[in-house]
């Protein structure tokens, strides 16, 4: 599905889940900043892991979860909004019975490494 | 109030209105991302404006408003998404009785430029 930014979106519409594992999709990529979506059905985890010179960004679209920190965990509810600023490790896990959509966006992108 | 970073927080805690203008707020700021809060009473506008080099993304937090784009105007609810590439003129307004909530992200942060 083609988005022509920038038009508003409901990112739901635009998530891509997986049976086998975290589906990830992407709204939009530059050199600046990549905008995707992490899709977790119910048991699925992106376990614990860290971005060198890049800040994160989620921002919980639906469902309920729990944020992964080296030192403990957070929970992660619907509308909550997290910054993982560079090297600082994170990941998400989703412990509950139905879906959890999170907007991960990662300044700057990938693609510029 | 300080954010200790990664923690999840409700976004809708931290914003800043102000009757004479746009408020704004400040969550996080590196020389990769500025993120940040535009917040909206009843009747105000961020008018047409562009980044050169810098994407943005808006994601409403609570509230609904108007997309203001160069050829024209479109609905923004509550949950939606906005990937503004950069150099595209962009701005909100908020015609509605209510507050209007929009988490603000930039990349690169403007102290990169």
């Amino acid at each position: 599905m083609v988005i022509e930014h920038p038009e508003p979106i409901r990112a739901a519409n635009h998530a891509s889940y997986n049976e086998e594992k975290m589906g990830k999709s992407t709204l939009f990529e530059s050199s600046r900043v990549l905008v995707g979506l992490n899709a977790f059905e119910a048991g699925q985890e992106h376990k614990l892991h860290a971005h060198a010179g890049m800040d994160k960004i989620y921002q919980v679209i639906e469902g309920n979860g729990v944020l992964l920190r080296e030192d403990g965990e957070d929970e992660l509810e619907e509308g909550m909004t997290v910054v993982v600023p560079e090297g600082v490790p994170h990941g998400i896990r989703n412990p509950g019975d139905g879906r959890l959509l999170v907007l991960a966006i990662l300044a700057p992108g990938p693609s510029a490494a």
